[in-house]
This record gives structure tokens, sequence and C-alpha cells, in this order.
């Protein structure tokens, strides 16, 4: 399955994203096989709030990778779009024509409630896509929740979508969005109101010092992307920012920083299993009830937990 | 200093709260000691936007507190209150008066950055607040961040704050603190625009389906707190929902899930700290070298740290 996932098989591919999803024990096997293969794709992260435009931008920045011969994944982890299955019919048709392409791979992600498990499942599956030789790899999520942010943390280029005249956008990026975008669009651009929003964004950025010294001036594009405009823009956008990266040896510093948490995201992942396999219900109940009833105390019991999965202290 | 910490000696208190703070190893020590005499303060938690009129509710709510003859604890978790120091003149003197008297006691903590650290040890303040007498206990905090919303989840009662044209607030709302909110508090009812601020949220409240099978109808509270108006019935409205609370069974089931997820904090932080005691910088440095190069996988990695803090996987 490896050697074909590699030669760049659907149907390999789609069964490892399945394996992935499922969480079966043989994945991490073949992930780890797979690594080696990885780090070519450009992991672009879209985000913005539900009516932004998203999906409709997706679909055309595919369609403009397409023209350039580019192989594009998508992982969609948004409840709205039409990849995972929440958006009206116009966006459903226009996914259709993608979906007939061998050269697009479409996946979509079930919202898991599980500590960290989003980000980590995204992240394998993006991975796997990385493997079979797409590039870029597109990750949609709706841009609201601590699990949302964390799924744009994987994406190497995040790009934050803003449509005229909707209050919510601007307050979802200042609630952490803004820190993690490294390009702007604001879409339907034939609506009115989009050039006041491109103003109030403009300020918004100018603003954000820190910004400044980081040596990538982040764009606002405009889009209309129902009548493609703009598009070309974006993914000549998207391509700079891959340079910039790559010259300023942000690449490199992302990466790592990356792969350090995403570590410490697999220990505890570990860690949460060993405590499942070691501690049976009945003894978390009884954990939990000693210690409401206050006949045990926390600390104490943390400490036998720590013992039960073998926890080295030093 | 436990026994006097028990006595209400506030010296005492106040060197747990250091010892807390700093993350001494003795207070873990201690505070296991005092959780047997935990479980009598009502934890109230006291959120909104910055100018929503947090501190001043808060100064309000402890004064009406006092003259019900309680001794009243306050943490300050929020950089725009007066009581961490971020505050106008007037929120200031406002909290003067409240520092002189030996019934009170008011600490602020620094946000930390740490996973889970501010909810943590927020916690264990309150703890020691609660073994002192201390009852109510206010936990005040912005609305916004997840460390935040963490945080309110170590309170009975949660308490969101909404000033009137406030678009920000609604959105706060929407963006998961309405979840958590047990009463709502619009402040400023002299400012215009107030009552549309209820009528909203009164909608939003209308169409939050799984709240009106709970068993309690989260109320709308309104005050003009610098005219002292409506803060009795915030105060009487804190007291039912505590009778709520416990005669509904809904005080243990939040005191069960609270201590699970505290248990959990207690064994992740203990694993971080192992990682830090048994992986060097250095070897830290070439783990992560090793994967971005793409000659060693992540899942091996965290295997071999896994083995490093003893990890038992069955």
């Amino acid at each position: 399955m490896i050697e074909r996932l590699l030669q760049g098989d659907r149907r390999a591919l789609a069964r490892m994203v399945t394996l992935i999803e499922n969480e079966i024990p043989q994945a991490r096997h073949y992930l780890a096989e797979l690594h080696q293969h990885t780090g070519n794709a450009h992991i672009l992260g879209v985000t913005g709030a539900p009516g932004a435009g998203k999906s409709t931008l997706v679909t055309r920045l595919v369609r403009e990778l397409r023209k350039r011969e580019r192989k594009v994944g998508v992982v969609a982890v948004d409840p709205s779009s039409p990849f995972t299955g929440g958006a009206i019919l116009g966006d459903r048709i226009r996914m259709m024509e993608l979906a007939g392409d061998p050269n697009i791979f479409i996946r979509s992600m079930a919202s898991r409630g599980s500590l960290g498990g989003l980000a980590a499942s995204t992240r394998d599956v993006v991975r796997a896509m990385d493997a079979a030789g797409y590039d870029p790899v597109i990750i949609e999520t709706v841009g609201t929740g601590q699990a949302e942010v964390e799924v744009m943390r994987t994406a190497q280029t995040v790009l934050v979508v803003l449509a005229p005249g909707m209050g919510d956008d601007i307050q979802a990026i200042k609630a952490g969005i803004l820190e993690i975008a490294d390009l702007f669009v604001v879409s339907k651009m034939d609506k009115p109101g989009a050039e006041q929003t491109v103003a109030e964004l403009a300020m918004l950025l100018s603003l954000d010092s820190k910004r400044k010294q980081a040596g990538w001036r982040v764009p606002i594009l405009k889009t209309a992307a129902l009548k493609d405009q703009g598009i070309v823009e974006v993914v000549d956008a998207i391509q700079e920012h891959r340079t910039y990266l790559e010259e300023s040896g942000v690449w490199l510093q992302r990466a790592q920083r990356q792969v350090r948490s995403e570590l410490q995201v697999l220990v505890i992942q570990a860690v949460m299993k060993s405590l499942a396999a070691n501690v049976t219900a009945e003894e978390w109940e009884s954990f939990t009830d000693d210690i409401t009833r206050r006949e045990r105390d926390p600390y104490t019991i943390a400490q036998e937990l720590e013992q039960r999965i073998g926890l080295k202290r030093k």
C-alpha cells in the first residue's frame, strides 16, 4: 500500500486516510514510513467565519492551481464547507466539478472532541497527501474555536478570508486569528462596504507592530470569486509567501516549532492511552468520589496515577 | 502555617498564595493537606469583554456580600481589572476601599503561558481561600481566550457581563462563553441601547435549546452599578443558582467533572516535568533536526520519549 501511495495511487491514499481517521494503530506504522517522503508540499490554511466565502475561494484557487499544473490536495474541517457537506447547492456543484479531476484529492474531516485530536489527525492526513505527491495541500477550517486555530498551526501559509460588512469577521480576527494570518483575502469585492472592510483591516494591521519586524508585510488581497477576479493574484501571493519563508529561514523555524509541538501531542496522547489502559472506569469513579468527598486529595491521587503509568520523576 | 491559614490568618494565606504562584514544590504538599477543609466556598466566575463593567460589578457585589456578613475572596486574572492593575483611577479607588476590610481577600494572578497553568494555579489559589473560610470566592477574567474559558470551568456559577451597544460582547458570547454562562448581567442600564442589548440576548438564549432541558433558566439581570441599582438582585440570583445546583445534583456532577479534568492536568504537568528532566535541550534540538531533515520520523521519536519517561503502554 505504501508503495502504491508513493506512486500517487488514489485508492491507496484514500485507504490510508481512512486508517488515520479511524485511529487504526497500523496507521502510525505506515505514517512513520511515509515521513521520509514528505516535506515537499506547501501547506496552506484557509480560514474565516461561515459565509465569508472560503469555499468559493478554495474552489477557485484549486482551479487556478490546476491551470498551473499543480496536483492539489484539500482537507476540509469546516462544517459549513461544501467539502464536508454543510453548504448550499451552488457550492456543491462547484465541488463536484473538482472531484472529477484525478489530480485533485479532496477529503473532509469530522470535528472530534479529543485533546489535540483533530489537529493531529489533520496533520497526518496532510502528511499522507504530501507523500502521495500533492502540492499544495489546502486545509480549510472555520476560524473560531481553539481546535481550528490548532489546525491552522499545521499550515505554512495561512489565508484569512473576510466578507464585506460582516462585523463577525473583524471580531474573529481580534480573537487570535490575526497573529496567525499571513495573507488576508477580502472576498465579495462586488458587494457594498468592501472598500471599508479593506480600510478597517489595513488599519488593524498597521497597529500590529510585531508583524513589521518579521520581514513579511501581510497583504490584503481583493477578490470577487464568482466573477473570477483576483484569484491569480492570490495564487501569486501564496507563491511569494513560500519564497519569503524559504529565503528568510522562517520555513525551517516553523517546521521545528511544529515538530516540537507534534512530539508533545504524541506523548500526551500516549499518556491518555496509558491512563485508559491502566486505570479502570470503576477506579476513576472511586478516585473522583474520594476527592469530592474530601477523603483523599487530587495531588496524591495524581501521583498514584503517575505511578500506574510508570512515569519517572527525574 | 497550615494551622494558621485554617484559622483564617491573612498572612498565612498570602504566603500560601505566593508559594502557589511561584510553583514552589512545597505548595502541593500544603494543598494536599488543605483539600479536606475545602468545598464550602461558592466559587463565582465573572467574565466579559474589557469595558463591559466587570470590575465595577465585582466591587459592588463584594460590598453587598459584606452587608450579608460574608467573608469574600477575589481572584483577578483580568489584565484590565483594577485588581490586577490595568484600570482607570476611579476603579482603583473603589478597590482600595475594599482592600481595607479584613473580611475581604483580594489577589491578582499573572496570565502565564503554560499548558493549563493559569487554570491550575487559579484553582489552587481558590482552594487556599476556601480553606481559609472565604465564601464566596469570585474569579474575574476577560472572556476571550481559551485560557480564560478554562479558568471559568473552575467556577460553580458563571456570570457573563455585557454593556449596552458593544457588538463585541455578543460576539464573545457566540465564541464559546454562552455555553458556560449561568447568569447574564447587562451593566450600564442607564446608557442608551441597554434594552436592545437585553432583547438581543433574550433572543439568543431562546434559541439555545440545550439550556431549556437543563432545569435552570439563565436569567438576564440589569444593573446600573455606579448608581447601585440591581446589585441586590444579582446577589439573590447567585444564591438561587447555588440552591438549584445543590438540589438538582448538578453541583456534584460539576465537581466530579472538575476533579477528573484536574487529575488529567496534574498528570500532564508531571509528564512535561518528566520530559524536561529526562531530555536535555541538545537532545530536543537533535530530535527536531532529525525529523525536519526526514532522517527520523516523529512517531518513532515520540516512542523514544515515552520510554525516557518510563511510560507503560499497557
